[in-house]
């Protein structure tokens, strides 16, 4: 089997930073070893830094993102619970069947692909219907490099709907503050902006989203995904759930120690300031930006080919020549956009300036 | 922090074979590039040959054993199923415990911890219940180091209802045979006797079973685990379904590919000699062999502590002087006896006289 070296510039996995290669040959330890859990504490702890919350129930869910997703809905919903979804691309949309899978009633909020969703108007449908069980939105759209507000959400910490936001493609690129901002379940992946290789889904949820959890009155359908179980065993209990994928997560502590070493502050300054490096170069080479202006993500930037340019024949030669790897598009922008993604350790200069000069010797 | 090296000898995580590591650190790749997706499918290969099956559904789950456990029963099962399940363990009672969350009403055949279920009497359940969907074992029980007989379940392949087979502890181990003795579903972890790393869980389904997940009424209730979407990623449509958990596929196609290299048949010797040292040593130190003769697995020894010994403190002692972690007893066996792992890479005459000289220090 070949090792070929890519530049990860799609919409995740991106390539790690350079502190996880140490920390996935770190020796073995067991799941109950003291030292291993002191690690997992360890990681927690840098995950509430990263959130920006003092949620004690956060961790990392043994799965990618998607299991974080899930997770979320599984605990929160019950059969016939409303569930208010924004809907403006993929993750929106999978957020509607899983909350179906979950047997509650889905209220969809749609905007169109590639523009964002008005949070006023989650708030009204949640003020049409102020039993629901939640308002589910995702921050950053990864299928169409689309931040939605989050923060007037905020609103709702009145009443008795929780507020769930997907920040995977968000967590360490731009900013995301789950106290602040009133969220009361997020979760995230770790291939994106935390650098980190796909595997693990951080979460967390706020003291009204862990109460909820145990007034259910049914167990959650997951078994795997049973926050109450796993609680008992991030937390003081030490309870044995299921074997915590060891060496993932000393990769995530590895790279969220990185992220903090730099300063999350840093980390989203550095994000914001390449992304717009590539915003501003793209045009002169023919691509339209995507996105909505003052909602583009500068971690993923969306873009419209040049005219006439061979989508499948470019990423293959951009692949096989230089051996970047970029996203296609989804949906109705299959074959005619690309999903630039600028992520975690590849937020960098240098990167843009490789990808354009790539670009300028195969356009 | 520190990196403490272990000798991990409990029931698993055991300590990943010497060829994962230099896979762990392999270049990122997408999850949809193609040498990830041709090395994904020699993945699945190798873990057609270490299942010993022609399945075409055959993949790591993107999550631990009790991922794989889950992804079975949820695609297999819908609402009113009725499941039979043989519990004389911990993973036989949460085979119980998921079912019942996918809404089946289960049949328990209980038999004491320590001791084998015979088969027959999965059999005579099947016969007095004949719409059951399917009849689920642990093969290996990581509780009680007891081999369960699976290879007579095959008289059920004249039925309508299923056998899945949790061969967490056993694949790699002791001989497992999914095609000759008419496994339907079959879940495994990695940590354990394939040398890799906790956080994927190889499974595998008859063309039986996936005529029985593509016939269902109604989808199953975790979207994260739907093999019905998993398996359009997998296979030759390779349509995106979550973001595969890259690096450590790249760890299990090298433990594979060390299992395989080599010969499974002699990785069973190897534990099989191995695990029969431990027996033999274990009495004259005046512990007592827990699983019943004849039912014993040479990778997962249960032994009952000498008269008098402190299971805490010895445990303590010995992980802190000589590094060597093994299992403390579960339920009823707790503080009573242990769990001594020789597992994949760890199943090695040196680890056995290690142990037995540590705890002739100790004890």
């Amino acid at each position: 089997m070949p090792l070929t070296e890519r530049l990860l510039l799609g919409p995740g996995p991106s390539n790690p930073y350079p502190e996880v290669a140490a920390a996935l040959v770190r020796p073995m330890l067991g799941h109950l070893d003291p030292e291993f859990l002191d690690l997992l504490d360890e990681t927690s702890q840098r995950l509430r830094a990263v959130f920006r919350t003092e949620n004690r129930l956060t961790l990392p869910v043994s799965g990618t993102g998607s299991a974080g997703m899930e997770a979320c809905f599984v605990n929160l919903l019950e059969p016939g619970d409303v569930a208010i979804v924004g809907v403006n691309g993929v993750f929106g949309e999978r957020m509607c069947e899983v909350a179906r899978r979950c047997g509650a009633e889905v209220v969809r909020i749609d905007a169109p692909w590639g523009r964002a969703i008005d949070p006023q108007r989650l708030l009204d449908a949640q003020a049409a219907s102020p039993r629901a069980r939640l308002v589910a939105v995702v921050h950053a759209e990864t299928s169409t490099g689309v931040r939605n507000d989050v923060e007037p959400l905020r609103a709702l910490q009145g009443t008795d709907t929780l507020v769930l936001v997907d920040t995977v493609t968000s967590l360490g690129g731009i900013p995301v503050e789950v106290d602040e901002w009133g969220i009361d379940a997020c979760y995230s992946g770790t291939q994106k902006c935390l650098g980190v290789p796909p595997g693990l889904a951080p979460v967390t949820f706020s003291p009204r989203a862990v109460e909820r959890i145990g007034t259910r009155a049914t167990p959650p359908q997951s078994w795997y995904l049973d926050l109450g179980l796993i609680g008992q065993y991030v937390g003081s209990a030490r309870r044995y759930h299921h074997t915590a994928p060891v060496t993932m997560v000393f990769a995530l502590h590895a790279a969220l120690g990185a992220v903090l070493d730099e300063g999350l502050e840093a980390a989203w300054a550095r994000h914001e300031r390449v992304g717009a490096l590539l915003h501003d170069e793209l045009p002169a080479r023919g691509f339209r930006l995507l996105a909505e202006a003052g909602h583009r993500l500068p971690e993923l930037t969306t873009a419209w080919l040049p005219e006439g340019a061979d989508d499948a024949a470019l990423r293959k030669a951009l692949l096989e020549t230089y051996g970047i790897e970029v996203g296609g598009g989804l949906g109705d922008f299959s074959g005619k956009a690309w999903r630039i993604g600028l992520m975690g350790h590849n937020a960098r200069e240098q990167n843009v300036l490789t990808f354009l000069a790539a670009v300028d010797a195969l356009v």
